[in-house]
């Protein structure tokens, strides 16, 4: 059997309403060291990864690593039932193979919702993901990777990013105009530790790359997930953006995504 | 010739709100006791009615008892124009018969706002509403009543209500899944006075009753009017939905919806 | 070159939020003096005319007289991109004829937007205003004439505005129902000086006049920009609805509006 609590069903609804527009159905692998899944989104170009460690968990028992498919849509409409602040304790049987039951409880009012929701089968090909070494790895501000996605994207639907040793530079350029948001490294980071509102900046060797900008724009729906955003790029692979959340940083989602090929490149292909 | 006084417009504004959507025209009656109203929804499966007493008036004077047919939509739009806090001053003069002028002033801006709006011609015929003895009357926060409603809406069009002595459960089942709110009468009634905030629950026999949560979603657009809901309801026959309103508890916007035929049995017949 | 420096970008933002949907591509008047616009709306019927003095800006600096085309559509998104207290800085190079740039900056977190946007070519041609005694000068809180728009377009395409020494009236009727709301001059008027929320009425000699509420609907989009509007009318001659902004009120954004003539007397003709 598997049985897992949590003491704010929030977390659970942020990390589902930041992938459920992207992945439709979710393979959650269920093991001692937590929960976990990873999902090709629905046109095969972005990379969904999740880990919510054993530490986010007020209990947690797992006799035995297993597999369980959730419709993301069914599993949203059931957390949309949770208050924030309600806890929300997850359950399958091993003699209700057929069901996952999610209830939460509001300590005050002596209400207790239940939500039972039917698996669906799912081949589950674990995606090895290559150790990679990152050029250029950047700490920012999630609201405002955010709004910088959301800005530019007025403007094009391609995002280039470029970072050399002192700065990064998210910049997108239309026909009718274009826009360019610049975040210098030096002044506000004189010492290596900088408050929560700033920015870390590492570069070995600079990048420039391009991206989906509609991709980009997805991946901010987990904004609400973690105040920092960490970015890895290195040129022709694909970028890692990754919110850490809980309280000691052992969980995150992750979105993977390849670089845009230049379309004068393409057209001559 | 008829004329009354709401110290606050946004009573009325929230009575017609609440049922707008339901009822198209509505027969007014303005009596020495205060206005009434008796209407079935434009699809005849549920009925309203509403009570408001003298006692919400700052002042009330109905010479004879009248009928007055009114289009909620355009009584809407004319309560729109009113700031919540200004008083609604209602009349209806005997020498003109086709309009009821409301009257909307915020003492503090010198501004008067002036809607008159047409009568419409209805047959009133006074739909007489059986005494009943119920098995169940349940009082909760109307909050926590639409949203119930509302969560559970996402998962079925038959809301099953079940209550027995110790709690009451509010559930609906679908293809993909399913929920069920339950309420325990216990620990929050250890004496029979509770806090606003609570659950009262009397119950003489155990009731399980079907009902269509679309109506119910419907119903809960009163929430506004006031803090508590009060549900009545026994085996086989409507239940009424009533929204006590007023500093007095003697008006009140009711509804009343009829049990849900088992499918099943429907289909048999 | 020209270069101008506002110390809030929100500035810009309302005025081009106020007038966008009128107006999709407008000549920008730089001279010495400030910024200015007029343009007529799509459709021919109502005149825009912004004056930006040039003591709204922190730095000003206009070499020659210039004229810049710009598309408030492209200009709005440009705008968007900046948080609301960023500084905005303008500035048209006479070696990159083509192009304007907006650069906003927030001053905390050393974070730059650069939007560059394309001009588009106009036909300037300078509409004459001609000087005009007006009969009827209004000021009144412009949320409050926002509100009186927008109520009255409820019942009708018409707004009918009647003053005399004593009060004004808005108006408008149409087939379920009327509205009126009147503001008077009396009581919150004994002295001339009136505090900021308060009605201003000037009357040479009546008026009554009907206009297009759509247009006036319009008009209050600029509601943002500042608290008074002012409303200048004549029998017979266009309507200014005037909203002075700027701390010297020496910068406004005006809309002019032919009278709507008579429907039965447009029948007979």
């Amino acid at each position: 059997m598997f049985e897992a609590k949590l003491p704010q069903a929030a977390t659970l609804k942020k990390v589902v309403d930041a992938i459920k527009d992207l992945v439709q159905d979710a393979p959650f692998d269920c093991s001692e060291t937590g929960m976990s899944l990873q999902a090709m989104d629905s046109s095969h170009v972005a990379l969904v990864s999740l880990k919510m460690d054993v530490s986010l968990f007020d209990t947690y028992r797992c006799d035995r690593t297993i597999n369980v498919g959730l419709s993301l849509a069914t599993m949203a409409k059931a957390l949309k039932c949770a208050n924030n602040d309600d806890s929300c304790h997850i359950r399958h049987d091993d003699d209700d193979h057929d069901n996952v039951t999610f209830t939460f409880k509001d300590a005050k009012k002596e209400r207790t919702q239940e939500v039972t929701v039917r698996l669906v089968d799912l081949d589950n090909e674990h995606l090895g993901i290559p150790e990679q070494e990152y050029s250029v790895v950047l700490q920012m501000p999630s609201s405002d990777f955010m709004k910088t996605c959301k800005d530019l994207s007025m403007f094009s639907d391609t995002l280039c990013i470029a970072a050399n040793k002192s700065s990064i530079e998210f910049s997108a350029t239309g026909d009718n105009g274009s826009s360019k948001v610049t975040y210098n490294k030096s002044s506000s980071l004189d010492d290596d530790e900088e408050n929560g509102g700033g920015i870390v900046l590492e570069v070995k060797t600079p990048v420039k790359i391009n991206f989906s900008i509609k991709y980009m724009n997805q991946f901010t729906k987990a904004t609400p997930l973690g105040e920092v955003v960490k970015i890895s790029m290195c040129n022709g692979v694909p970028v890692i953006v990754e919110y850490p959340f809980g309280s000691d940083d052992r969980s995150s989602l992750s979105f993977f995504l390849a670089p845009k090929i230049d379309d004068d490149v393409k057209m001559e292909a």
